[in-house]
């Protein structure tokens, strides 16, 4: 005889998957448009939820709850499955006392702050103490959550479900020697004129044109909304209440096209996932790098692609003439494809990007080593720029200090992005094969095939299967780098006549 | 010994303060921009954080540190008056069972929803078993809260602390006659032609306009904002986070000016409460009727004053020379002031306004009776404004239904509207003759003084006097409806030449 039923389950969770949102709601608005003299009631209401959050997460009732439906026989193989991932999650949660927890959000919150001091005063050495901290902390936290594991694998496993260092650097080895001589190919032909994207561009045609990439490629703006805010990003508030954000430089025609189907790509996926059971695993992401890689099949395989300006160039053309009427779709294609070796991750183009991750994890590695020194890190990052890129930063600004993520404490969190691309290389050359004559569908403004196919064997699935299930049930074959080496090649080897 | 300090006070309410935050961040967000397929989740969410505060509120927790603080004897007089009124809030509260409290709340979910009914189709029976059932359960609450008293002075208390109908019936006596008479004076003047506010006005052009007019009367941008929806309101979502929206149409001047001094009002009143005691009654505002003074003063005393557009009308001028360059400033004056039986309360003039709150007021009289019949209400309604204004709605959504505040339970609210104005005119006249030359300063857009004589009268005193008390200290005698009187006989008689 159970004492709970699986109803109980649903509404336990559809109730924290709402007060989650409300955290959202919080943190968009901070983002979007909260008063700027506000930031410190803000901070203290996202405490607030976030405690109770936890407390009713952690509580007795979601354990006994959870260890009775473990047992419940009558369950379908869908409901146990549910049950058993729900049970992990709170297991990692229940690993850590509250004073620690506690301790660890303080040190991130500390970080956070010099982080933004160092980068603002250029130097390193600001953000040091606090990041050896964090990291001291960080790996108290591996041991706490998993002692026979390596630190660095307790934290991949939170982004991506049984994800090894040992697997990640076996594809990257792959991938660096063909990147490099691909961008040394590239390095001995002619540059791409780009200047033509950094003209006038006004602010309103630019959002309604974004808009209407986002209408196109089926983003439902009667369950979310596009906002602008300093950094993109997407955030599921409720399961109709998904909300992206863009950023729009009047001078740059980049910044607002690549964002919005970058988001547009992580929202069609929120929007994608069930709704019935919001808050149940079945109905969540699947993982850091599965959700990257929608993004990055929109934004690069779909929205960098020359089908998909066949049928949307003119309509840019018509709202800026005096800027691209000149401008063949050819050139445009070449100019939204061009390489360079950008020293920050955030600008870079499809291929020098990767050497972004590639050195961050590769440094990743050393951060977690018994005699590791943090204040060494400026000159290894150094070291490894000019290595593979042949470029030196400036400065810290430009180098390390560049990203946020370490100082949130999210380590491990990197490679998912590389991951990303090379799932969405595999899964969009299976997809295509499997559709026929995508690329020409594409260029008719005609989504719903692809889109369907997203849906049936991405989007349905949730977090009930793991990125590697996911890869090898929609592709017949574990995530390996080939997909998106041939991909390179083939489009760059076209556009700079290698 | 006491086991609790006041800072375990300030503390507790700073966090309801925080939680109340939230939830007025997720109806900002509902009003303002959610999704429109989001209104479920969004439901829910409200609910949860509303249960969350509920329970948090009324916990042994918050009776305990009450009922031992009200014993501290090392108090100071301002730190009791606090406990004080944080124990009588929490009484109210703490009458009503928990299933009590849920079947009222869902009984206005459906006096709602058969109210939105009702006005889609045009038909008052609709709403009227909800609204007999909404009845029998507000005199149940009443009953529970207290006893001793009518029904319709509990809800009363609620509002404004200590108020009884008995005063509003003899204040509205005084006024009634008064207005008749004045309404009937402008009847037999020429109309005032007011066309030239329905041309079309740009929504841009508006916006930046009321903007302007924002900053001018001082709305802090930094720690508020302004956004557009459908019924202007006002909100606080943190001690330096107040937030108001406005309703622009190109067809109508009228609705974007006139909603901005209103609410902006109501916002100045908000961003003067004390902020280091958020969530305390010190830092809260007084009562409805205070808080409707101070957006009449600003809306009427000063916004429809001559003064206030001796200094505004050129830019107004300026942005729609199309429209606006042919009339007068002395023109446009009677224009914005000019008088006519409308049959809305919320576009109602100055004068008529009122009516529309009598009217209310008399039928609120009657809702409690043990034998009224709430499917006569209709035709008393016509009646009554065939009484007082000559004319009778020509269907239910004009008349009846127009409001949604009964759908909402809140009887007893409508009153608070007439008496803001009653205290607005005391207040505003008492501020003038101790300022002087205040038409002057405001004709050169110099607030300092005014926007220092309501500080310090009312914005510092919070919740610690009542209205009666603020009124009595700032005019040195009780609210009376004189001074309404001499203001609207003086101004209407300038204008219509009576």
């Amino acid at each position: 005889m159970n004492k709970y039923t699986y109803d109980d389950y649903l509404v336990f969770n559809s109730k924290i998957a709402d007060l989650n949102g409300i955290s959202s709601l919080l943190q968009w608005d901070q983002e979007v448009g909260m008063p700027n003299e506000s930031s410190n009631g803000r901070g203290r209401q996202i405490a607030s939820i976030s405690g109770i959050i936890h407390e009713l997460y952690t509580s007795n009732y979601n354990v006994d709850l959870l260890n009775d439906l473990e047992n419940n026989k009558l369950l379908n193989e869908t409901q146990k499955l549910n049950i058993k991932l729900s049970k992990r999650d709170i297991q990692r949660k229940l690993c850590l006392t509250k004073d620690f927890v506690e301790e660890l959000s303080t040190a991130i919150s500390n970080s956070y702050s010099s982080w933004e001091e160092a980068r603002r005063k250029n130097d390193f050495k600001i953000f040091a103490p606090a990041l050896k901290n964090l990291i001291a902390l960080k790996k108290k936290e591996a041991n706490f959550i998993n002692k026979e594991k390596d630190a660095y694998d307790v934290f991949l496993d939170e982004y991506d479900t049984g994800l090894k260092s040992t697997e990640i650097k076996e594809i990257f080895e792959t991938l660096k020697p063909e990147l490099i001589t691909l961008l040394g190919q590239i390095d001995n032909k002619n540059k791409i004129d780009t200047s033509i994207t950094n003209k006038f561009f006004s602010k309103d045609k630019q959002w309604d044109f974004g808009i209407d990439l986002l209408k196109n490629i089926g983003f439902n703006l009667n369950a979310g909304r596009q906002d602008i805010s300093t950094h993109p990003f997407t955030i599921n508030i409720g399961e109709k209440d998904i909300r992206i954000t863009t950023r729009i430089e009047e001078n740059n025609l980049n910044e607002m096209i690549w964002s919005c189907l970058h988001e547009g790509g992580h929202a069609l996926y929120e929007q994608g996932l069930q709704q019935q059971t919001f808050g149940l695993p079945e109905a969540e992401a699947a993982s850091l790098s599965i959700h990257e890689s929608q993004s990055r099949l929109w934004e690069n395989h779909i929205g960098r692609g020359y089908s998909f300006w066949k049928y949307n160039y003119k309509q840019l053309q018509d709202l800026f003439p005096e800027n691209l009427k000149s401008i063949h779709l050819n050139d445009f294609y070449k100019i939204i494809n061009s390489v360079k070796k950008d020293l920050i991750r955030t600008n870079a183009d499809e291929l020098t990007y990767h050497f972004h991750i590639i050195i961050r994890f590769e440094i990743e590695q050393l951060l977690f080593l018994e005699d590791f020194n943090v204040d060494e890190l400026p000159e290894i990052w150094n070291n490894l720029y000019l290595k593979y890129l042949g470029v030196i930063p400036e400065n810290d600004v430009k180098g390390i200090l560049q990203d946020v993520h370490w100082a949130h404490g999210s380590f491990g969190y990197f490679p998912t992005y590389t991951l990303g691309s090379l799932y969405a290389a595999q899964l969009y050359e299976h997809a295509s094969r499997k559709i026929g004559n995508l690329e020409h569908k594409i260029a008719n403004n005609d989504f719903s095939e692809i889109s369907l196919w997203l849906k049936s064997h991405i989007y349905v699935k949730g977090r009930l299967s793991t990125s590697k299930e996911i890869c090898n049930a929609a592709t017949g074959e574990s995530l390996n780098s080939n997909y998106f080496i041939n991909y390179a090649k083939q489009k760059y080897g076209e556009i700079y006549a290698l």
